[in-house]
């Protein structure tokens, strides 16, 4: 067994890792080891983890060790450590969905990708934080500390599968799955410098997740490139409909189009955007131009007045929820400022502006499939901004401020959540203060194979997904 | 061409009707002129129809007697006289909803079930009467006059189909098309003594109906045989899944099962019944037990309590409706009372407790698939009253007194609302009063084809459907 250092095996890919278990070259406990050490290193600053699950992780890893000396691999992810967003219900071990109110709530089964994830032969290193129940895009946690951006830790991770994104990007997991309501995969992927998919709705089991808004809730892969994001989804995917291409990332190239076309959203996505994040996302648009794509200008004409009412959809089913269970309004106290705003909002709601919202929602369908008959991905950025600092409300965009920043850090991956289109995002570039930024690619219901096709041909022509964070 | 006096053409079946023409014994104009001889003689005091189309009823007569002279018989239906509820769009034909609001409204387009009549060759006689926006079961109408119950003029026809219940149940067309977001199909039906089907929800397109709550309404035939029924619905269904047969009515006996299992629900069904209700169903299970049913409980433990939250879905629908074409609150003044209130609650209702009665409908749907495991069809009443005069509010059952009579008439059609299974009322006898009584047949979602044989099995067991109201 060749000796690597701890950060060599942190940040292998898992496509490469699992070359190198198949050589016996390294073993799953090395691999565990390495992240184990970079938790206990780096997690007290960063928060990433509300629970590590150091013994079981190791004492899966010698089982994986030795079912693959006999030649046993059950998949790609076998034997790799992951984590999981600690909204999904593990048997035996704790999940608190961020919360004060679920603080000690242990599980007595798996949620379904816990379950699948297991069965595929993941080694689950730990729980990773999150925005309160999910119900915040910036990361900021009251009850356990907020996560930490890891290229510049004073600023946000993002949310809600912050803790998430942290663990990937620092090599503390190899993957992790997180959830995704109104942006909560991708902008904290974004932020952090990763890969974060968020499927066609659907498509991946969330049963077994603590809910947000269950017509909104996504669940999907974190990885440090498109292709271990590809083998995560393959774990977890549920059926496709009858043509629809199953992703594989043994042949994700066969599936991107011979002649590549793009949209370039005329209304809504480049309309107020921070000057690095134009123009890295358009840079990374004639990258993808250069490489034989055309690019046309789409139209969404509906979108931006429907946005405002999806706001409607979340915080009722929100609500319906927290109240169903007699979380809320019995217990209020025990949430976070914001997450109790958002549930008296959701409480008040009136039946026929939900409603309203549903049809608005309908329109919104009804354009992206419109557009989507002459491209094949709409490229927009992920986040208008870059990380903000932690504790900041207010943002300057492009030399204009006074906007909210939990509007505008959820403002541009909403749509994708209110039609149930996939979505992924993938690095375009680093600001000029050395913050990462996404790029968002959006397809048609059920593409994922394509849209993960055209994100791998991005990623193959730029070196943004190898750059790390230097912790210090 | 053997003469007929107007009643006995009137009175018709479909079936013997289709054989009449094709031998060219009697012509669509003799049928024509009976049903609006009968309307003539009988609407005034009846207030069945609110439009009746003579003149161009009887040029569509002379055509289709043109074209059945060349063997060009377009369907079952060609040559025979129909009417449409009036809140079913006719082009060019003025469309009342039953409303003061739309008192003077006509469509550029057709409803998809007035185009799928025209194409099989139906003629529309008119439009019927129907309680205000379809929001009400007594068929009382402020702007239009109520229709009344030809067994028993003081009384309710039952709404809100109530006008093509009365047009049906007298010869004044030979069926109609009404709509059903309560019971509004089955129950007028079954207080005139006819046959009236709401069929699995989405089989016949609602496209081009005035709506009432979109997610509760359906379209389906009321006529004076189960045969007949089957013959409208034939004309007007939608796609079925693969694998359901498509009801046909030259072969329906074939669709009813071998050893017939009937379900016989433990709760809420038979709970509170005016006494004359009760021994008739029972003595109709009875006769199909005697005919080699074999009858078995079945147990729907969530019913009762959905039952009550479903009032928060239709209430929030339609006004959600009424909000989005501006009539309510704006025209608040152009409502009956009744709806007014209706609107005025459904304006204030919460989107949470909308939501916790769309969690309560998915539960009684699972409650009827399990019953319908062991059963192929429910045997209940239609409405647990006969017919109530005019005017009245509360009612006595069975000697207990004091509830809303709107409550009890929907409230045994509601369930098969909230589920979207289709269910089936036939006459199955008469009142101590000679009213008429419904037995109520509810099956599994696109049995369409089983519920009308075994509904047809009764039939052919009793002469209750033979017998007509004698107009005075």
């Amino acid at each position: 067994m060749t000796l690597r250092s701890e950060s060599e095996l942190a940040f292998l890919s898992i496509e490469h890792a699992v070359r190198l278990l198949r050589r016996k070259e390294i073993s799953p406990v090395d691999l565990v080891e390495a992240s184990l050490a970079r938790i206990e290193r780096w997690n007290p600053d960063l928060h990433s983890f509300l629970t590590v699950l150091s013994e079981r992780a190791r004492r899966h890893a010698r089982t994986a060790e030795k079912e693959l000396k006999r030649g046993r691999a059950r998949s790609p992810l076998h034997g790799i450590p992951v984590s999981l967003k600690d909204n999904f219900w593990t048997r035996g071990i704790r999940t608190t969905a961020g919360s004060k109110i679920l603080a000690d709530f242990v599980p007595q089964t798996d949620s379904d990708v816990a379950g699948l994830l297991a069965r595929a032969g993941a080694i689950l290193i730990g729980k990773t934080n999150m925005h309160e129940f999910a119900y915040g895009i910036t990361g900021e946690n009251p009850h356990y500390g907020s996560s930490r951006n890891p290229w510049a830790p004073e600023r946000m991770s993002g949310g809600s599968s912050g803790g998430s994104a942290v663990a990937v990007a620092t090599g503390m997991s190899f993957a992790s799955v997180g959830t995704d309501t109104g942006g909560s995969i991708r902008i904290p992927s974004a932020l952090s410098g990763i890969v974060g998919l968020k499927p066609t709705f659907g498509l991946v089991s969330a049963e077994g997740v603590v809910p947000l808004a269950r017509s909104f809730d996504h669940v999907g892969p974190m990885a440090r490139s498109v292709t271990d994001a590809c083998i995560v989804l393959e774990a977890m995917a549920g059926k496709y409909p009858k043509g629809e291409p199953r992703p594989n990332h043994r042949n994700l190239r066969k599936n991107r189009p011979r002649r590549l076309r793009l949209g370039w959203p005329k209304q809504f996505f480049f309309e107020r955007l921070d000057d690095d994040v134009r123009r890295l996302v358009e840079a990374a648009a004639k990258r993808l131009e250069s490489a034989g794509a055309r690019i046309e200008e789409v139209s969404l004409p509906r979108l931006a007045s429907a946005i405002d009412t999806a706001t409607n959809l979340v915080v009722a089913e929100a609500s319906h929820y927290h109240e169903s269970q007699g979380y809320y309004p019995a217990r209020a106290a025990e949430y976070g400022d914001d997450v109790r705003a958002h549930l008296a909002r959701g409480h008040e709601l009136r039946a026929v502006d939900y409603l309203r919202a549903v049809e608005s929602r309908r329109e919104v369908q009804e354009d992206f499939l419109a557009a989507f008959e002459h491209v094949d991905a709409i490229v927009a950025p992920t986040s208008p901004i870059p990380a903000p600092r932690i504790g900041e409300s207010e943002v300057r965009i492009a030399g204009e401020g006074g906007t909210g920043v939990r509007a505008e850090l959820l403002r541009l991956t909403r749509p994708a959540n209110l039609t149930g289109n996939p979505a992924i995002s993938v690095p375009c570039g680093f600001t000029a203060e050395g913050l990462p930024v996404g790029m968002q690619l959006i397809g048609p219901p059920w593409s994922e194979a394509r849209l993960l096709a055209i994100a791998l041909a991005y990623e193959e022509a730029t070196q943004w997904h190898t750059r790390h964070p230097d912790l210090r």
